[in-house]
């Protein structure tokens, strides 16, 4: 199944299924107004929501309507957390000599993880407003999965098995501001403002055998200022989504529409470029000898999309969005 | 004001309004039926709220019934934020040597701050199941602010003026996970489990004059099994809630209901005794040359409630919890 979330005003928006060639959508507001109502009722739902896209790729359909993408919101526009890992050690490793930080102990066999702000996630189209470009502004390419509940100490099978979507995210960071929240001890807080999501939210199934050992089994494609930028495949994670979420619950239960990360998407091979600018950085420094690329500046775009090996479209839809300078007294 | 949130199966609860004198509540599902849906409406509800509150503390009234803190879920039972602070530079100061981390840059004009669950609090007598022992079970009394609107950037005085209510905390630690999540830089996520909130969250005016200098300026008694373990008075907090709500807001829009937490309140005094156990373990290597105190056990209660200078009780009610196991195979 495929799921989107429209804009109507309200905190949680107006769900939708999204038909499988992606052009045109239904509301099923007789069975989840929203999609947090599905996670939270999601066995009872889960047949009825199936039998509505069935009969929307079937053909015509009562209600249905054109899909716009530029109409959504965040997949889930709030959830009760947002959960994300560094789960690609090519990253990490990156991360370390970028920032000059200590190397993260035990790095290989513990999941790291930050809780980042859930409140207020940005749509895939949605405009970036920030204070400042002196902060570093970046992207951050991430697949990611929403879970049902996850009782605490769930094994990570059992952790696997509460995935009900998977998500495309741009997890936004502030570099200027990270390595001095890292040396705190107390974790990302300012380095991490709004993240955002592609605007379809689609189960394990829609992926076929690209959902594979717990990974997304997906090229993602970024671009920035139209230009390619790279196209890291997911299943390089060092983590199955399995343990990262068993990483989560190990001391606290996890309730339906919990959403866990990858961090950013990251290959050793450095043909695959990269999905974020502070590992193309570090990488200019390391191969090169130095930095040639700068953070991004107010007007610049980023966009990313998910493409199966066979270089089909992923599900997700696309994310592409404008950072802008936070206008004065701005809510 | 003072508000409670009375269980009743739902994920918000139910909102009641408390009589100053700690005795009977009324509900006002007319007026807001949650604390949250209060919070988003405020400027709305202020008033019909006061009014409530008025007639309450006046005598007889229609709708009310006998208060019972052992129904209360927490004043806000999930809400959007849970940004909790080490505001106390005495208590940071030993935690460093207690941990044996590096001291944090800038830690005397900068806030640290980390972010945690937000979606599944615990009310002021629940029982707080956790799976060992072994990771070093330990509270840590606190004060903390709930949040309207703040916008992003604003400055500590706009941050101080959103402040909405005040409240009492219980956050939960786990002392043996604490060192390793520092030390990868991503902050607490183990460490940190489901945090408990005292029962009845305040309006500012409640406090009086003990609400100055965006502090609150009241002991925090806390006793162990029964034992006196310390009153440290929230007034040494080294930053006002404003600046740390302007921390928090630096890089993100505050939702309203956002809490915002001073970290372990602590004083220089050894006099004053402590509000978690590992202050009191690090003192104890300090100035006795080794640990004498163990972390808690199955079993063990902590209590905690708020006094005025002049011996009164606070407004908050009172935290008393009891850790227990995690049962087997529970949600």
């Amino acid at each position: 199944m495929r799921f989107a979330t429209l804009k109507d005003g309200s905190l949680d928006g107006r769900l939708v299924v999204v038909s499988r060639d992606g052009t045109r959508a239904v509301a099923v507001p007789r069975i989840a107004p929203h999609l947090i109502d599905a996670l939270q009722r999601w066995d009872a739902v889960r047949q009825p929501l199936e039998d509505v896209q069935s009969a929307l790729d079937a053909g015509p359909m009562d209600g249905a309507f054109a899909f716009d993408p530029r109409a959504c919101a965040a997949p889930l526009p709030r959830s009760p957390q947002w959960l994300d890992a560094s789960a690609f050690l090519n990253h990490g490793r990156l991360m370390e000599r970028a920032f000059n930080t200590p190397p993260i102990p035990d790095f290989d066999t513990v999941p790291v993880m930050y809780q980042g702000a859930s409140d207020d996630f940005l749509g895939p189209h949605d405009e970036v407003p920030l204070p400042s470009e002196a902060d570093g502004i970046d992207f951050e390419g991430e697949f990611g999965v929403i879970c049902g509940p996850v009782r605490m100490a769930a094994t990570p099978d059992e952790a696997l098995g509460a995935v009900r979507l998977i998500v495309q995210i741009n997890d936004w960071s502030l570099r200027a501001l990270g390595p001095h929240e890292m040396k705190t001890g107390f974790g990302f807080l300012q380095a991490k403002p709004s993240t955002a999501f592609a605007p379809i939210a689609v189960t394990p199934d829609e992926l076929g055998d690209a959902w594979r050992d717990g990974r997304v089994q997906l090229k993602l494609q970024v671009q920035w200022n139209g230009e390619r930028f790279g196209e890291p495949h997911g299943g390089e994670m060092n983590f199955s989504f399995g343990e990262l979420v068993a990483h989560a619950a190990r001391t606290r239960r996890l309730t339906p529409g919990c959403i866990v990360g990858s961090g950013t998407v990251s290959n050793v091979a450095r043909s695959a470029g990269s999905a974020c600018i502070a590992e193309r950085r570090v990488i200019e420094k390391i191969d090169q000898g130095d930095i040639r690329t700068g953070f991004m500046r107010f007007g610049d775009r980023v966009r990313m999309q998910a493409r199966f090996d066979d270089g089909r479209d992923g599900p997700f839809g696309v994310i592409d969005q404008r950072v802008v300078k936070l206008a004065e007294g701005a809510r």
